[in-house]
């Protein structure tokens, strides 16, 4: 079976069998699905917290203590970040070495930065494909985190087992539209720095927002604080998780849930494969270069230049 | 000609009938391709200003102010604010309205929030539609404003004429991921809330990361400090983006631009549309979620269940 990568290496967790395998599914194509299809029958083992907040929250720390909390307590622990806006992958690749220093160069602590690679999207799919590598390695937590909050990294962090949204006092005039946002997608939430002005009122405005909010599942979402640059709160956080999946654990929507993510799952798939096997045809990219420039003199309008690709004109 | 609204009421600048084309464009389908047909001949006469920044970097009154400036000026303005993380779209209505009050309740100033609607994507697609029909409905300057710092927020900011870059001192740990994503897509740069301490620092680092940076037409982006609640720096902010216009214009590669833009476009489209097409058919929307619930269940990997749906297995 050639995979590209040694299946049962990266089952025992080695390193750089399971940063192949990710590059692998970032790849996308023929590839990724060989390893996909060799790794699914190992997953469903980790538990996945998705960690996602504004840019300046402070989500890094967090993210890292809470990393630390877990491997203190004899875990292993997978980070996938996902940081779209970052096109400079040596950037990422960079501080991925700088937290590895942070977080100890062991074989119990793997982390890995998502980019974006071309123009065919897939990120959502890769990562998810990431946290699946990851799972079948033998990684007891495995922690998302997302730099931005756009609805990609809103999407992928739903797919999390427990999703903890961070915030800080004193946001800004930004601070409705983003809770507005986060507010169903929020199992836990945390306010970070919380040594700052303003915490009193951030969770005041949390509290009142969340007391109109109406889960399905009834679940109340905690609001924690921490300092993690000082390490405090992570042990508040790591317990707030726990509770939360303890309550999924007993929810008859869980099954539903699961249900719903396999769906927007295959969904993202389907939406990269169409494309994909469209532009894999010469005739057609070439079509498309053509009618672009077409489209950008203004002498056909972009609906019917796509009726045109798709011969539905 | 059924279009589902009055085409010369809409291209007259008729509030009502530009909202009710933008709505058609956001519902997406048949709909959005007849509306985009009639309106795109009319289009390429307007600016599109595209402003982008981390969440509470307070770009809503950045916006406003400029909107404001240019009002005054005797432009008809046009904002398209989009707010992805944001699925409640009451929330967004009803902050429209507010800043309808604070912008002036006339028809030289049209502001909408687009949301996302469904799960089939196309935020992307019908905030550039959207864009169009202002351009079309004879607005001058279009303003689009992001919330997100995502990837697709990103992509839509570089379909403006301009991208405008929001930072504001001191944002923490996070500034690198954003500064090193952002980089490539700001023309302009402003550091907004610039009465706060920690500006020359940001300025110091922006202007460190902007001299590593080889834009390959050459521009150099400006820096401008901003207190946009004080209406502070807008002059300035607006002459710099008027220099980068001009600069554009006289640039070989704006045609390029163009280019790039216009298959951005295309390819956004296909992609809707090709899994637009696929769902439209009800056996492949069961198989899809009975899939779902076997890959739910771990009894089939989510590549092969993507193989069945479009029969290559």
């Amino acid at each position: 079976m050639s995979i590209g990568f040694d299946l049962d290496k990266m089952l025992s967790g080695h390193s750089r069998t399971i940063a192949r395998a990710i590059t692998l599914v970032e790849n996308g194509g023929d590839g990724a699905a060989e390893v996909m299809k060799a790794v699914f029958p190992n997953t469903g083992k980790a538990t996945v917290i998705g960690i996602t907040g504004a840019p300046g929250a402070g989500k890094s720390s967090l993210v890292d203590k809470l990393a630390l909390y877990y491997k203190d307590q004899g875990n292993k622990v997978g980070i996938v970040c996902i940081d779209p806006s970052s096109p400079f992958s040596g950037g990422a690749i960079l501080g991925d070495r700088i937290r590895m220093a942070t977080l100890g160069l062991d074989k119990n602590v793997f982390i890995r930065s998502m980019a974006t690679r071309g123009n065919l999207g897939g990120l959502s799919r890769a990562t998810v494909d990431a946290v699946a590598i990851l799972d079948a390695a033998g990684f007891d937590k495995i922690i998302v985190e997302t730099v931005g909050v756009g609805q990609d990294e809103v999407e992928i962090v739903k797919t999390a087992d427990v999703s903890v949204v961070v915030l800080v006092p004193g946001m800004g005039d930004d601070i409705q539209a983003i809770k507005a946002g986060i507010m169903e997608i929020g199992d836990v939430f945390v306010i970070n720095k919380a040594d700052r002005e303003g915490v009193l009122r951030t969770q005041k405005e949390l509290e009142a927002l969340l007391s109109l909010a109406h889960r399905p599942d009834m679940w109340n979402p905690p609001i924690i604080k921490t300092v993690a640059t000082e390490n405090k709160g992570i042990d508040d956080l790591s317990a707030a998780v726990q509770s939360f999946l303890e309550f999924q654990s007993t929810n008859k929507q869980a099954g539903e849930r699961r249900r719903a993510i396999a769906k927007w799952r295959l969904t993202e798939l389907l939406r990269e494969r169409l494309l994909a096997d469209l532009l894999a045809d010469d005739g057609i990219r070439s079509k498309l270069d053509c009618l672009a420039s077409k489209v950008a003199a203004k002498s056909i309008d972009p609906y019917s230049a796509v009726n045109a690709i798709l011969h539905k004109d």
